[in-house]
This record gives C-alpha cells, structure tokens and sequence, in this order.
C-alpha cells in the first residue's frame, strides 16, 4: 500500500493513543444512547496523533469518521486506535470499515469486538483489503468503562444496573432520627451528580420519595440543571403526592405501579445505562432478583450504631446463603471510599474475561 | 574520628536500610512489652549492612546493642539506622547511646524521637560526642507501625485499643439467623490469627461468649496455638458458662464484672496493644467514650439484608452526631477488603504528624 518504509508504531504509542481513544468515548457516553459511547485516534504515517474521534448523537457520524475527517488527508498510511470494532453495516452512516479504507488507514488496533452481528465483521472486511488489524488493546478498560453498559446490554438484552448507595462503616444509610444528609462529602455528592448526567435512568422505590422527597436531577456543583438528564423511575404499588419533586418538570418521570423487578426492567428495555438509587427494600428486591450488574458503595468513614441498614429483605436467612459479589475496584473520593464490585458469579457468558 | 574520607550513605541506603529495620521491629512486635519494639540496623564504614537487630524481650539487650554485637569491629566508622532515638538511661542494660559510642559508630539516623522523658537524650549524648544524628526517616511508617501502641500509651497513659470487625457491604455482622461463620474469607482469618499473635489483650463482651463460644487463641494454619498468646478479657455484669472456652487454660483470661469502658482500660493499664474484637454492643460502648484508637474493618464483598449491624448504641441520634473517622489505609486481603481507619480528630497531640 505504501511504497516507503513505514514507521511502526511502539507498543506504548498504540497504548498511549488508545488511553486517549478510552478518554474522548468516556466524554460521550450518556450522550450516544442507544449507540455505544466509542473513541477513536487517528495517528498518521509518522505516528503523530492526527485527529481525535467520539461517537456524536443518534444520526451523527460514529468516532472513527469524526477522527478521520479531522485528520483528512493525514490519515493516509496512518493507524486508527479504535475502543470498538469498526462497525461493517449500513446504518445511517456507512460503514466504518469503508470510511478507514477510503481514507487509506494501514494498520487497526481495536479494543473491543462487536458482539452485535449485524455491525459485526469490520475487522475482516479491513484485513481482506491488507489492513493489519489487531484487538485486545486496553480491551479490560473499555469494557470495564464506557462500554459496560451498552456490552451488557447487547449480551443479556437487558439494561445495565448500578446499585448505588451510601452507608458508614456498620451499613447504615440514615440516623436514628432518620438524617441521612450528609452521609459523604461534598466531593462524593459531586460525584455521584456528574455520573447521573451520564445515565439513561435513575430509579427508586416510592418509600425514598415519600422520605426525602429528592429530585434525582443531574447538577452541576452551581447547582443548574446538566445537559443530560436521565428519565427518572418510581416504583411501587402505593401513591406518591402531586406535589413531589421527583414529579417536576426537570427531566421526565416515570411511574411504574409495580413490585415486580422484571417487569421494571421490561418496562426500561430501551434504555441501557440504569442507576438503582434504592432505598433499602427496593435494592433488596433487585438484589434478591439477581438484577444487579455492579455495585457502588460509597463508604464513609462513620459510625452510627443506629439506622436503617442500606439493605433490607434481600431474601437471605443464613450466611451460606449471602449474595456475593467480587471487588473490582476502590477509589478515595474526599473522606470517603468507592468501592465497585460484580456479582461473584455472573450467568454473564462473558464474565471471565473482565 | 576517621581520618580517611569517609563513605557517604546515600539517602535510598539510608531508607532501605530504615525499611529493614522497621521490619525487624515487626517481628519483635508482641514479644518485648512493656518495652518498644524497636529495630536497628548498623552499616560499617562502607555502607555495607553489617549486623541488624531488634528489641530482645524484656531483660534482654535492646536493638541497637543486638545490631551492635552482630557487626562487632564492623561497626568502627559505621552508621546506625534505628527506628526510635536510641535510650541514654541505665536500664537493666546500659544505654544504648554509650553502647554505639563504644563501637565507634560515626552517624546515626532515627525515625522517632523517645517521648519518655527517662529515656530521651540519647540523640544529645551523641551530638555532644560529635556523632552526626538526624531524625525522621520513614517516621511516618514506625509511628502507624511497630510503635503505633506504644507511642499511644507513652502519651496518653492508656493502652492504644483497636476495634476490629468483619461485616458485609450492607454492615451486617452475622446472617438474620445469627449464623456469621465466614463472612470474611480464609485469608482474613488467616491474618486475623497472626495478628492475634502479636497483642497484649483481645477483649469481647458476655454476649459474644454466651452466642459464640469463641476461644480468642491465636492460632497457626494448622490450627496449633501460636508462641504467644494475649491475654482474654471477657467485660459484662452477667455471668459466663464454667465451660466457656475462653476459660480453657490455653491463654490467661481476665473476666471484668463491669460495664464501664475507662474501668476495663484501667484494669488492662499494665498493657499496650488491646483488640477489641466485639461484639455489637461492647463495641457501640467503646466508640461512644471515644475508646477507639484505630477501626479495623475486613469487609467482606456480600449482603446479607438482614441480621444483627456491626455496631449497636454508639449514641447517636442524628447525623451530625455521627462518630467521625479517616481512613488510613486500604488493603486487599483475598477477597476482602481491609480498611484501617483512626478518629477524625484526635485528643493525641501528635495527630498532625500522621
Ligand atoms: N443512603 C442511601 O444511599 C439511600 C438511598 C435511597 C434511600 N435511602 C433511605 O431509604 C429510606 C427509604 O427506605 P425504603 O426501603 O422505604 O425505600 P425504597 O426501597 O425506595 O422504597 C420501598 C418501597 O418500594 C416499593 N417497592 C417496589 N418494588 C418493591 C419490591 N420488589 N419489594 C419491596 N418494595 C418494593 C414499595 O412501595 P409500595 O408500597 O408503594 O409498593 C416499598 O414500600 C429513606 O430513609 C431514605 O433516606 C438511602
Ligand atoms: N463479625 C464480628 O466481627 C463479630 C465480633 C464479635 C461478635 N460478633 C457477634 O455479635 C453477637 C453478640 O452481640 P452482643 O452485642 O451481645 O455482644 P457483645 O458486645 O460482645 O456483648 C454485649 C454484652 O457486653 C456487656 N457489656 C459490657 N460493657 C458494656 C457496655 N458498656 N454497654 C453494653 N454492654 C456492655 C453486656 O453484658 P452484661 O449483660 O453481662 O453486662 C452486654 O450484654 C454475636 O452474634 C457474635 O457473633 C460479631
């Protein structure tokens, strides 16, 4: 393709552009829905970052043709660093696989394969016209990061859920009295407000409603309202009043008259990033259910000796029978602990490979 | 001292060197009360490590005259590296800072400074007799280290009391059953025995003898008892079993008719190093008279949703009111999480050193 000796990329230039690929899709997710959030470098013949991609909104063009177009003619003999398989299928945009050949791309190092067959087989399409293709790069962190949930959704057909609480060192997410504001810093509440502006739903019983009467709205640390709001979910049988702020024309509501896990989840099949707010007994139902794909335990550095326990009613008699899941990671935000774990034993056909 | 140019020890010698001590220092941890465990290391002229030595138990020499002894003329022109200032009084062995003048040592560097008025001066002596003396190296490390307990008891008077426990995500410490064997994994239990093995006291209350019947030995992994035992403190109004296994004869046991938490720290006034190992409500007291010098939580990855929390009647109503720690550390320890934590703030004068 290329009658000149090529320059070859270092190992720790593809892991380098890749971090940045993982950087710019981050920056996109709860923007792409239902598309995944993917990032996309582009590095020409010499090896130098060219243009920078990530996947726009529904109809928009996907992160490889963003990267391509910002590198122009840069990309011919370059590499694109791709965090998903170039997707081979015409959708609203063509084919990316097309794109890259078009624009004269050697070389494809892609995180994660396509587990969805019809955009699937980009990366033979690539190599049957001499592109060397390779996959697997940083692939832990992709499917760790911006792609868990859209992955997840692809593999069980069934939203991605988070289950996030906060809760001191004995477990307990209020005071005797019932307080529970604050719990954690101010930097863990920024936090969880910037994740919410990258969800499609937030969802929680009618007894969280009916005790604190929360807004579930993404803010910025001024306190206006994030570009992104998800859908706000109440589940329950019972009433919640009018007057509730949940009700409020901040984001839209849903109200779902059930108790029925997966009937909530049918109900949010459209949607794939999903965070469970709780309180207690609606986090022991979805726990008990086993429809909890990660855990977010925010601890603080507390101790209360009275409360409501951050979980209730999961089923569970005997410590034999303890639901179990696995650390994947902990993190120190301000004074407090974030600790995220997965289910010990997924059905997840895939779970030995995270 | 020497007339040939003298080797200079580079700061990564002098801290390898620190790091060595501190570790011999932690094998004597257990084994030396009422005195420090205290490690040294001698380097001679070259820089090369020639003898290393911690605290003999009480009667024995003291670390610096082990390393001493180890390293012999070695040690003319040498540095010594020790974790606390090296004692300038007649003991039952001579001070140490005579001993190192006598061997010819040239430097010495210390982590900490000996808070006992008796025994301090050491660095003085040396300075005066032209030793070159520094203070500090990995202070940080022998403070939350081998001399954690005894730096506590030197200044406030009281043993230094470290509560640990085991619960679940959801901060339960036994299943709604009362069943609570494991909740932590082998690994911590494995840990939790060695540690044992290194304390003065393990205290509980009556009511984790009568529901558990625990024999709060410290074990090996083949279940043997270990070379030393703390001594098994039982604090309660109401009676124990005749059978208890706390009261077999494999460890001393002291049973403590009270229920006041400043009464058990006063009968156990003659030791450093106490475990409170539970349960709920003893624990809720100790936390409540602010008796909690040190939290250590193994967190098991479960949730159990019901079933007796980690901590009962601590005194709080409200959250404001909540007992306030910091986190220190994180460990993974299997498949569990062990977090150190130390109270927010600290009546210790010395707290803004850690
Ligand atoms: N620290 C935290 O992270 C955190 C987060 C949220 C809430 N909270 C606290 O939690 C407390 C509220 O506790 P909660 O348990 O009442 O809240 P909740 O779990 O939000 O609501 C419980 C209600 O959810 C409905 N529900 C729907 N499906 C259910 C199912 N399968 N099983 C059981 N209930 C189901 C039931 O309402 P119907 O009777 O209407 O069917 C039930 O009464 C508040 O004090 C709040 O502050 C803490
Ligand atoms: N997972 C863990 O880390 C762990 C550790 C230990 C125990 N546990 C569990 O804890 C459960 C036992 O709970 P528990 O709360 O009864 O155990 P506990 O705290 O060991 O014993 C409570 C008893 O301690 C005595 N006591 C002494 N001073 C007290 C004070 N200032 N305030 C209150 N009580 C004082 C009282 O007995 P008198 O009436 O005799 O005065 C009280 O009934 C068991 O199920 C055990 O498995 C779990």
């Amino acid at each position: 393709m290329n009658p000149h000796v090529r320059h070859e990329n270092s190992a720790a230039d593809l892991d380098a552009a890749m971090q940045i690929a993982i950087g710019a899709a981050e920056s996109a997710r709860g923007f792409t829905s239902p598309n995944p959030a993917v990032g996309a470098v582009v590095l020409d013949a010499a090896g130098r970052i060219a243009g920078v991609g990530m996947t726009q909104p529904p109809g928009g063009p996907h992160a490889e043709v963003v990267a391509l177009r910002e590198a122009g003619d840069a990309a011919r003999g370059g590499t694109a660093v791709v965090t998903l398989e170039p997707c081979n299928h015409h959708g609203r945009t063509g084919p990316c696989s097309r794109a890259l050949l078009d624009a004269g791309v050697v070389a494809v190092h892609y995180a994660v394969g396509d587990p969805n067959p019809e955009a699937a087989g980009g990366a033979e399409t690539l190599v049957s016209a001499g592109v060397e293709v390779t996959s697997g790069l940083r692939a832990q962190d992709v499917e760790r990061g911006p792609l868990r949930a859209w992955l997840h959704r692809q593999r069980t057909g069934r939203p991605h859920v988070t289950w996030k609480y906060a809760a001191t060192l004995d477990g307990r997410s209020a005071a005797a009295d019932g307080t529970s504001q604050w719990i954690t810093g101010p930097e863990a509440r920024e936090r969880v407000h910037a994740d919410r502006a990258k969800l499609d739903a937030i969802v929680v019983g009618t007894g969280t409603v009916l005790a604190d009467d929360p807004r579930l709205t993404a803010r910025t640390p001024d306190g206006s309202l994030a570009a992104h709001q998800p859908v706000r979910v109440v589940v329950g049988l019972g009433d919640i009043p009018p007057g509730a702020r949940v009700l409020d024309d901040s984001a839209p509501t849903l109200v779902l008259r059930t108790r029925d896990v997966d009937e909530v989840l049918a109900a949010l099949a459209d949607y794939t990033d999903v965070l469970l707010e709780g309180g207690p007994r609606l986090a022991g139902a979805f726990l008990a259910a086993g429809r909890v794909d990660r855990i977010q335990a925010y601890l603080a550095p507390l101790v209360l000796g009275a409360g409501a326990s951050a979980v209730s009613e999961a089923g569970v008699q005997t410590i034999d029978g303890a639901l179990r899941f696995r650390h994947e990671s902990v993190e120190t935000i301000g004074p407090d602990l974030l600790l995220s774990l997965v289910p010990a034993v997924s059905e997840n056909p895939d779970s030995h490979r995270t």
